[in-house]
């Protein structure tokens, strides 16, 4: 280890070796720090500061002086001298991972639906011919005063052999709502597992749970295989009305999806499907109701109503998932018809309903729900902003995979972008027709209307259907061909964000504030993980509010899912969010059709 | 109708209208009772006796000098000229039916555990966006005070189109145990239906019952179609524990039968099995296992306990029975491994659990269950009769099919027998050999170890392994080969007698009582129906008590099971039962094998 130096980046907790004179971006991405270099560390596009807290490095290069100005470094630029410790913005932070599973943290009590007793039976002989069931539940009375009030089916098919198998001594794992259900028997010692889920219109994240000790043991994320019947809710509800067979090809997608993730996150943690004894499901009302294959026909059709709302047990194997033989699904309850189980996730685990700030929260996404608290009121919206910010409907857009690009900066006739794990440039996701909106309007090239001025940037060029803006040219860093930003996708832009904002605003004025008593935005999600706040806010998307009052947690709805999988109390603290949640319905406001239009202009 | 005449049948209450002049064996025919005669109406073998108690008919005869002295007539000879009202004992009473599928009725309060609400519900609007469950827990609870706690999944998955269908105006079918469940949405006005299954080693019964009015709407019988995996209960558990596949079959094949049965009863009554909510199943320990998939390892070895006891509840698709998609399955309890929940059902039907009376309860099959009533004590035990009463292991033996002789007499060196359905003679069932043995042992030709002594009559012949009777010569009646009764044959019955007597013999024991304390034997079950009580009290399977004593009540089993779809509190008294019950193991009894052994010989 002779002559090796420490760098420890906060608030993140991560730590690398490294020789001096290494780079603090080199630091970085040794120890998985996904901070941003959208130069690619050549000191021209500024997007890698930090702030050196303790320990020397390098001094300030010319490139620094706009950092320097903030007291912050690039951490291209400053070379380790001695052990260093690095805070780093919040601002300066590309999502770690592109499957996007983790979110922000907050912390739960451990004390799960599910528990398990080791037991030790008393073997049956000619002087006692009680049934296996009943020497059971006296066994588990006697050492632990616990009353089993109902054996799942599969429980019973499995116990007496279970018993015989280990010798009358066995793990007896219990679980259910209002009553103490057997939904397992193993060997003792064996740890009950549990998977979080949240099931998007776009993609699906699973957490592994050990249900012993609360840790996480890994989580995976994947694309929604509902996607081939339909990208968004609304082709998923045409679908499914087309027959009772379409309808359960959707339910067989997402149950066989569901399944793949479990064998994943399975197979991560050396672990076994069967374990697994506990699934808790979020996702917007129509996911909710297409995994339990519910009629979706009047989610489609106004006044939009869910077949169900509450809360929701069933077993697992009734929606083909192939789990512990018993496990338990709980899904968490509907809001309303576009207000689903991830939102009431998603305010549960950013605490939203207990803020004393008056605070939004929007999970940005296909549909964007966004919930506002403010003086121990809930209100809540959805807002359909399309999949533009998902890459669709963009004309070069693609989903966050290798090659898109991810980040733009338009510095001195320049342009300068990102890729997702640097590979050549194949298309744009959404933070990058984000970014691109933002910068074309930064430096004047686009008209507040979203008309754009040929001649303004050298990259302008005009088609027969317009102008446009060529981000990357054919061949440059070996794109495949040109990349370009069309009026039309400025204007897709322009829509989603509009709807946003304009959902925003009608919650503002349904409580009556002003936008800048606003004291929280928590941005969730996986496109709200990536987006460069700056960006939003400069195509409005967001009231204009300073920079440090924006939070972005990740799968905020995955988290929940997880807290309700932690903690029995969370499960009831869900049910009361949804009760106490004011839903506004945007389509019938009498205000929003007049702020969505002036949403539309960029400022 | 001018000229005809009213024969009314006593107990039965079955009325006939004919001609003047018409035998009484006539008149039974026509009114459907099963009045015995042996000798086809030749007035020969006397079984065809009833007592005129009203009314003239013609004198009597030559043939009739024997039944005249005990104040009766033979319903072959006598010839009605007036109105006339018949008592017909019954022990000349043969079952109305061969799939024997109505039991003897109690009387019992129609309160059923499924109920049903016809309601109005709120359609939803712009101001009203609850959820369809939620708006019809609201309406349900508005109209009746009604909580609904749980909607099952496939009513969650029919609501909202059977709301939307019948505008908002449909029956709501609840059922469930310590919740209400909501089970079935249908249109206002559609009678749920409940099915009461008996399910046998052998044979399966099958009751229709409408949940409205309470009405019987059809039953059927069928054979157990496992009978393909082993003819008795252990060679059913060998089969099983052959692997998992093996028990799967096992489930199948019974799951399958049920599906079939239900189709028939349905069939029957103009019904869907779409439309039946509810089935309560009874059966003995092992049946209850297989139908559940539950395991038997543990049923086939000492100490042969059972993997549960307690009454259950799960629904009808775990079980894959084709009801309504929501339907319930009810399972009475079992007391042990050999007496299980249809034993629980007979004692329930029988009244055996509350009556004054020293009562005891057969249920004769190739196991038996005997239950012994005394000073508000329950005793059980089951022994193992075996097939021989199926017509197995009998040499020309054969089920209760047309063609099987049923009922033999031996007068005066002729042999009378009857044939079920009067068709040509091809085997003997299980009455029909109790028949003969009992014949041979009252003429003499039969010695009390089973011995045949050869020329005590004619139809007696010696052959390499023994003697044997020719019951019917090959060409007699059509008979397409010999049909005999063999020594192996005789011992065959003496081993099957000598184990219900001796289990009846073991609980007057435990009890401490002389078997002629005992008021009542009540038989109940297929054979139990058909046996002739004379000849069972003729070869020792009961003790020597008065005929008078002694009750047959069909498939008491079957009426139970009907009797917990029809009342809610009969559900619980079952479980009141199976707990009170004193289970005595025979095998571990030390008085049982000097007990049979003694039963072996013939009185």
């Amino acid at each position: 280890m002779g002559g090796e130096l420490i760098v420890d980046f906060e608030p993140l907790g991560r730590r690398a070796r490294v020789k001096p004179q290494t780079t603090l971006l080199e630091a970085a991405r040794q120890s998985g720090v996904g901070l941003n270099a959208i130069c690619g560390g050549a000191g021209t596009c500024g997007t890698c500061r930090v702030r050196v807290v303790a320990g020397e490095v390098t001094p300030p290069t010319e490139a620094e002086r706009d950092a320097l100005a903030e007291g912050l470094r690039l951490a291209c630029q400053a070379r380790v001298l001695t052990d260093v410790r690095v805070d780093v913005p919040p601002g300066s932070i590309t999502a770690p991972q592109r499957a996007q599973v983790e979110g922000r943290e907050r912390a739960v009590e451990f004390h799960p639906a599910v528990r398990f007793y080791d037991v030790t039976v008393d073997p049956p002989s000619l002087a006692d011919l009680r049934s296996d069931v009943t020497r059971m539940q006296v066994a588990v009375h006697h050492q632990y005063g616990l009353t089993v009030d109902r054996f799942d089916h599969a429980v019973l098919q499995q116990l007496s052999r279970r018993l015989r198998e280990n010798e009358w001594h066995v793990r007896l794992v219990v679980g259910g709502n209002e009553e103490n259900e057997a939904l397992a028997v193993v060997p003792a010692g064996v740890a009950p597992l549990g998977m979080a889920v949240d099931i998007g219109t776009t993609k699906v994240a699973a957490y592994l749970v050990d249900l012993e000790s609360g840790e996480l043991l890994a989580s995976a994320g994947t694309m929604n295989p509902q996607i081939a019947y339909g990208e968004d809710v609304m082709a998923r509800i045409a679908h499914a009305m087309e027959g009772d067979t379409q309808a359960e090809e959707l339910q067989r997608a997402i149950a066989t999806g569901l399944n793949e993730l479990a064998q994943q996150v399975c197979a991560q943690a050396g672990r076994e499907r069967e374990d697994v004894v506990e699934a808790v499901l979020v996702g917007n009302t129509c996911m909710h109701h297409l995994v339990l294959g519910l009629p979706v026909a009047q989610l489609g059709l106004a006044p939009y109503v869910p077949a169900m709302s509450d809360s929701y047990n069933l077993k697992a194997r009734e929606l083909d998932l192939d789990l512990a033989a018993g496990a338990n699904v709980h899904l968490l309850p509907n809001i309303a018809g576009f207000v689903g189980a991830d939102h009431v996730a998603m305010l549960l685990a950013t605490g939203i309903h207990e803020t004393g700030e008056i605070t939004v929260g929007l999970d940005i996404g296909t549909n964007t729900e966004i919930g506002l608290a403010v003086n121990g009121r809930l209100l809540s919206c959805s807002c359909a902003s399309g999949p533009a910010f998902e890459g669709a409907h963009i004309r070069d857009g693609m989903r966050a995979a290798p090659g898109a690009i991810e980040r733009v900066r338009l510095v001195d006739g320049q342009v300068a972008y990102q890729t997702i794990d640097g590979a050549a440039p194949v298309g744009i996701c959404g933070s990058g027709i984000l970014d691109g909106v933002a910068e074309l309007r930064r430096i004047g090239v686009l008209l507040p209307s979203g008309g754009m001025v040929l001649g303004g940037h050298p990259r302008l060029r005009g088609t027969g259907a317009g102008v446009e803006f060529v981000l990357a040219p054919a061949g440059e860093r070996d794109a495949p061909h040109d990349i370009v930003i069309t009026r039309k996708d400025i204007n897709e832009v322009q829509l989603a964000k509009a709807a946003i904002r304009a959902g925003i605003e009608v919650l503002l004025d349904a409580a009556g504030l002003n936008a800048d008593r606003i004291e929280r935005v928590i941005v969730a999600g996986a496109f709200g993980t990536y987006l460069d706040v700056d960006s939003a806010l400069a195509v409005g998307m967001f009231p204009p509010l300073p920079r440090e009052r924006f939070v972005q947690v990740g799968n905020a709805a995955g988290m929940g899912a997880k807290h309700v999988l932690l903690s029995r109390r969370s499960r009831e603290i869900a049910g009361r969010i949804a009760r106490r949640v004011e839903y506004i319905e945007l389509t019938t406001h009498p205000g929003f059709v007049k702020l969505y239009t002036s949403a539309l202009m960029l400022p």
